[in-house]
């Protein structure tokens, strides 16, 4: 997308051919930064501090890192350690594993140069990919949207989103908001009730961020308002993305996630879930039980980073000494969720939806 | 309850006989200061910017305004004009009305200094009123907890609560911390899942707080945690306040406390809502449509207090320029509430359950 007329992707090969450029996203919203990574360590830290973050980018960020990890040794030995460190940097979405296995099976029949240029073209064509699938859930998903506005008379539909799914979850486009920006785009009026998101407040820093550098109208909520906002008409549709989504359908994304489905089924309101091919894990069937649930650090609940002027603090904004406690995501089950956005279209979240899209995983 | 071993009450009469000291709650948990109001004016503005909060504190708060403007002008029109002023604060806590009613019956028939005298009086009475409700509904909710711990072989109750119902939001004890105070005292092992209730942060800066100073095993969580621990089978049971509780048991309690209800029905936990006298409007039936959910500042989303080392600062946490929506309550439809916990026992949130407690108001 574009920022002050310069598009942008979420990471990429720097013009040295090799170090990766990515924006830093834990300075968003007050500054714009370029961060290069260089080394292996440096992807994981980046994964780990969410630098980079949401389940696509995470994904193709995974597979840069490999290809720099070759780059400093080729060997076998090297691949496995790195693919295992990479893997364990954050638990939840599948995306990075997908990634892993796809650079690895690219490279593991090669030696030398010819794995580094492999690992390289693989985590291009990943990123390349993304874009593409982003672009594929934009047009599918904005036909909701153009339903919905269909009967609205030029009043803007009105989308609540959790968390960040747009274009910087991603390598560009979005998941979730990938619709949003096609109907913005095509003149349909739009406005976008943003979850702040807590802890991280991914929607206040990053989903307000982009929705306004690309003028799509948007209102910062916080997130315990979702449910009023559903009980009192205003909002038309929810619209969130998935760090994993299993067989049957269950959805694990950001932490909050469950809460806005409950309350968009109490409230009749429908509730999609744009959902990459990536994310998909064809392994799993009882989101509840089997996707593992990321536990972050309590000081991202009981400190918070903001703008005091022009200097950017950190702030405690709990009592000294208060224990807290930050699991990152939740699942939403299959029955609460209306339907999935898939790259390759609309299916219902159930095994035999997901298949219809997906023949070739009926095994 | 007692701060470094001196009891407080959040509300009193000071020295001089007359001025009406506070505890300075927009500070906490940052600094414990105390003012003190001397005018109708100084009332108003520490209602209105939370110094002082809470329904049932709110109320008497409002009672003690009422005295202070007496003590200037002890005229009709002074009365009516203060009772007009004060019940304009804020629109959705029906205390503040109930007080103001309350006051005026006391003194509508006094002039001079004898009006002046039963203002302060009856005043003082509410907030004695409140202490002995909030204690009886102590005693009554920590029957629920009791029960739990019965099957629960000395491993803690686990209690999940939004926004600040403890004894800071009245004037001592608290109403849904009430019966947490009770059972910890009494040497039952109970543990609290604090909402930190943006965007005011009631939990993180005042439950927090007052479970810590009290030596409650406490646990700060982001309001999007919720749904996900009554998922995961780490919830007892709920208990919240409420701001508002219509004749057939809807109630209006911070925004968010509907979310959690929602978790609760749909995990099978138990949801209790601490509701005083002093709280249900028997002039209402349906909250959802009857209620009126009061908009703050946009600046409480995009802004927040916090210590950066000794230093008190507030910084911005949303992108310049952004918009946001603050929407201060929600509504619990009573289906969602398994039982209210009032000052005279416990009963089902519908209208007969609440007429068995409160026959005078079965006209």
């Amino acid at each position: 997308m574009d920022i002050n007329g310069t598009h942008y992707r979420t990471i990429w090969v720097e013009d040295d051919g090799w170090s990766v450029g990515i924006i830093d996203q834990t300075l968003l919203p007050h500054e714009f930064l370029i961060a290069r990574l260089t080394t292996l360590d440096e992807v994981c830290i980046a994964i780990e501090t969410m630098q980079v973050r949401g389940a696509p980018l995470i994904g193709v960020a995974a597979a840069y890192g490999l290809a720099l990890a070759l780059r400093t040794d080729a060997s076998d030995k090297s691949l496995l350690e790195a693919i295992e460190r990479l893997g364990a940097t954050r638990p939840t979405a599948v995306n990075l594993q997908w990634a892993l296995e796809k650079v690895r099976a690219a490279v593991e029949n090669l030696v030398g140069e010819d794995r580094v240029s492999a690992a390289y073209a693989k985590a291009a064509g990943l990123a390349d990919e993304d874009v593409s699938a982003c672009a594929r859930i934009g047009r599918h998903g904005a036909e909701l949207i153009y339903e919905v506005a269909g009967g609205k008379q030029d009043q803007p539909v009105q989308i609540l989103t959790h968390c960040n799914a747009g274009w910087l979850a991603t390598v560009d486009w979005g998941t979730a908001l990938a619709p949003v920006y096609r109907a913005h785009d095509a003149g349909v009026p739009v406005h976008v009730w943003v979850d702040e998101t807590r802890p991280r407040n991914q929607g206040a820093a990053l989903t307000m961020w982009e929705l306004m550098a690309h003028g799509v109208p948007c209102t910062l909520v916080a997130d315990n308002a979702g449910g009023y906002l559903m009980q009192k008409g205003m909002v038309d549709l929810c619209l969130v993305g998935t760090d994993r989504t299993t067989r049957r359908g269950d959805v694990a994304n950001k932490i909050g996630t469950y809460l806005k489905a409950l309350a968009a089924r109490d409230n009749g309101v429908p509730f999609y879930v744009a959902a990459p091919s990536s994310s998909i894990d064809w392994q799993l069937d009882d989101g509840l039980t089997e996707i593992p649930i990321e536990e972050r650090s309590p000081r991202e609940i009981t400190h918070i980073v903001g703008r005091n002027g022009t200097e950017v603090q950190t702030v405690e904004i709990a009592p000294s000494g208060a224990k807290a406690a930050n699991f990152a995501f939740d699942v939403t089950r299959a029955r609460l969720v209306t339907a999935l956005v898939t790259d390759r279209g609309l299916c219902p979240a159930s095994c035999e939806g997901l298949i219809s899209r997906f023949p070739e995983h009926s095994s």
